[in-house]
């Protein structure tokens, strides 16, 4: 049930599992894990008295002992690799084939047979497609949706059937195959509908069919972990290519995370990418958010500290969906690296391996806040946002749907009885520590932007030294709604 | 089980409960209820055969005869009448003591009892107050929320304690209490945490102290029914007065339902409101989006057939918080009247009613859509939105927290097996009966604006007669993210 820890030479193994018990295993009374070091992929620490630590730079007044290691071949139990080859993107042309190898369920085309029968079965209307395939459609849905041109309005493409005048079961009088092949319906009241094939075969109640559209909202995701290769793109070639901006949208909503690479020094490129997709998410720090070194931060992010894994503005009811990490100028010395998670694999894996802890944060709301003053003039003069929610939210299918994990402005107030809490911090912990096991690292440079799932991958950042503007990172959000939009629009512009 | 039906007279009621069994009931071979008139307050539609419908002014093809009545003193089941008085509302001044009697949840003050005792008691610190009351807390959560300026940053307000050196259950050495009444913590490890006692009270593990956080979040909420009076507020005075901003930010909170009077004209006056309160937010209709009749209309709105209650933007994943329905100008004819329900009582009422079909509302996922081509200058030029969510959205704690109602943009996709279909519909039947049965009704004038919590309460259009540019309505979004955030900075400002 222990997992095996990522970077510890072998000979540390046994004692680091042991270690981890505290955390993992529950057990208490022996030694603890004080996890130090800003990375961990590098770096892994242990209780080890008074010593002063040697990995972050803050002051760390718990005394850690840091043990650096070296790289080892020891595979880790969590690093089931799935990237994508490097040599494979750089190739990629916008052709239907290429882009299916590149994710198979973001094509819309379909097989349709052709309807052999149609017959009135009860409540339902039954089709036989000449493959002997028998398809079957609930009256009340088939009238809720009739196509003429009083039930569904063909340009606004919306029902203007009102619900008020739908009966609970309406009932067909004759339903029968017309000469061109389509469905006709008379019904009791004298109504008539007229069904395509294509058309109900696209919404047919199977769980092939449903399965089809379900990827038309959104793709299906790919899970990665240590050692994944995350996909490069160049910016110039996004803001100019709609075939490399569809790819680049697919990739980034199948792997949640992407790094784009000789992005321009304004601190708008990030800004101008969204409104190129479709359009930037505000938050109250602004359209895009400089973070440099504030002598008088509003934000942790405006520091030179350590930050640990963590989603951005989980203070957010609408936490931004993707978030835009653009590097105008790295600094020139030690740290700062940036590290990154997919915090879906996390959470499956704890979903298999930690079944109860998992229930715990599913279950838990956490409180997170946000208070502070304007400091520049993009940002909102007064802000004192709150949110709750689970950090790890399921949708009705049981999928994960959002992540929320943020040290840095999770709540002190927590909404709990006392005796629960130390399950939650325990859970939390589990996760925490699940992330990093997951995680990969890389400096970023100038002109990198990481662009990332935000409600879905976390992100981190090396403490770093160096005067205060030694480092300029820009921060800018955008929604899903309008990325998955664009992503749609641009299948439909390429016939896919 | 058969709801009372308002507006119906006494002589009809118990036709009109036997016509309701078919949906309601759910039994199947009776007489059905095709639900007709743009506005059931003032008429209630049986089926007849083929009689041209009386009321509503489109083509009615299932052919329905309508049955109008007046007004009866016959006391409606539902309507449990919970309104704020005219009187009442405009006599607010925005002192302490009013603003309680409109919400009580609003203020933050709390009484805080001096600390007589400090113990260690395990792996909780134990304090007793001067009242006599015993409260705990997990040296896990304390160490967590040490209050240093290594470990918490006064001026960003977040925790830069990281998570990496939380140790499983750390453990005090000593805990004790202060000369100045603060708790003194020295870990084992050497560090030192100072807890003010007001500080700790506020995060007390009690249901009391958490109840009181939970109404910072969010204001409790109160249903209202057929009969409610809607709160009403000046335009002008709350684009002047913080204070009148605050009273309506409050009630629309609390009520979801604000109706404001003297509007200025200009189109862009619901945007400049919001982006006095904090924030609008974008949609893919622009900024703000004028609902005038269309020749060639993208949306179902910009027609002036009738539109059944209904909240906006569901194909949004980030469904808009509040919508503002500016009337800048009304068309002078006939119809065209604005309905609107509390959907959070309709989904109360069938909670308790209705347990099985309610359940199957909170666990059916629906799919909403949208796809146009922009139409004017200000809307995104293509746009192919899809969401799913369920039509009652539980959060954890089990409330209501998003209601997605809309029969225009409700995807003909559905993904259920064959076999569930029926009894969805059923289950939206009998939510979209009761959200009518709940609603109250009138016309909007010259001037008037309509504002709403989105993701709770529907509005409804009657259809109307009048040439194409008779009637011009505005409608504008804002998240509750930046609402809310400016209640909360509003409540500090009058020290609330």
């Amino acid at each position: 049930m222990i997992p095996a820890l990522r970077n510890i030479p072998k000979s540390y193994s046994k004692a680091a599992a042991s270690l981890l018990q505290p955390i993992y295993g529950r057990q208490t009374g022996g030694p603890q894990l004080p996890m130090c070091g800003p990375n961990l992929q590098s770096s892994f620490a242990i209780s080890q008295g008074t010593d002063k630590c040697k990995t972050c730079t803050q002051t760390c007044t718990s005394g850690i002992r840091t043990i650096t290691t070296n790289q080892t071949d020891e595979k880790p139990a969590l690093a089931q690799v799935e990237s994508i080859e490097k040599s494979q993107m750089e190739h990629f042309n916008l052709d239907t084939e290429s882009l299916k190898k590149l994710n198979p369920s973001v094509s819309e085309t379909i097989t349709v047979h052709p309807i052999s029968a149609v017959d009135i079965d009860g409540t339902k209307i039954k089709l036989t497609l000449t493959n002997g395939e028998t398809l079957r459609y609930p009256t009340v849905w088939l009238r809720d949706n009739c196509q003429c041109s009083n039930c569904f309005n063909p340009l606004a493409l919306g029902r203007s059937f009102l619900m008020q005048n739908l009966l609970s079961a309406p009932e067909a009088d004759d339903a029968r195959l017309s000469d061109a092949g389509d469905v006709e319906i008379r019904w009791k009241d004298g109504h008539e509908s007229v069904f395509k094939a294509e058309w109900l075969q696209r919404r047919a109640f199977t769980e092939q069919a449903r399965q089809k559209y379900r990827s038309r909202f959104s793709l299906p995701k790919k899970q990665w972990s240590h050692g994944h290769k995350v996909a490069e793109f160049d910016y110039p070639s996004l803001m100019e290519d709609d075939a490399a901006l569809l790819r680049w949208l697919v990739v980034l909503e199948t792997w949640g995370a992407t790094l784009l690479k000789q992005t321009p020094s304004q601190p708008s490129a990030a800004y101008d990418l969204c409104e190129r997709v479709a359009k930037v998410k505000y938050t109250h720090y602004g359209i895009y958010s400089s973070v440099v070194n504030h002598p008088q931060a509003n934000n942790l992010a405006y520091t030179n500290q350590t930050l640990n894994l963590h989603n951005d503005m989980p203070q957010y009811q609408e936490i931004p969906g993707l978030i835009f990490l653009h590097m105008v100028k790295q600094h020139r010395g030690e740290g700062g690296d940036t590290i990154i998670s997919d915090g879906l694999r996390a959470a499956e894996y704890m979903r298999e391996h930690y079944p109860q802890q998992f229930e715990t944060l599913v279950t838990t709301d956490v409180y997170f806040w946000d208070k502070g003053e304007g400091k520049d003039q993009m940002e909102m003069n007064q802000f004192y946002k709150i949110n709750k929610g689970p950090t790890i939210q399921l949708n009705n299918s049981g999928e994960v749907s959002t992540i929320r994990f943020n040290n840095q402005v999770r709540d002190s107030h927590l909404d709990l009885p006392d005796d629960k809490v130390e399950d939650f911090y325990h859970a939390l912990q589990i996760y925490f520590r699940l992330m990093y096991d997951n995680s990969v690292s890389f400096k970023m440079q100038d002109g990198d932007m990481t662009v990332l799932d935000n409600v879905r991958c976390q992100h981190a950042r090396q403490s770093f030294e160096g005067d205060l503007t030694a480092r300029h990172l820009v921060t800018t959000f955008m929604s899903w709604d309008e990325a998955l939009c664009r992503r749609r629009r641009l299948q439909e512009q390429f016939k896919l």
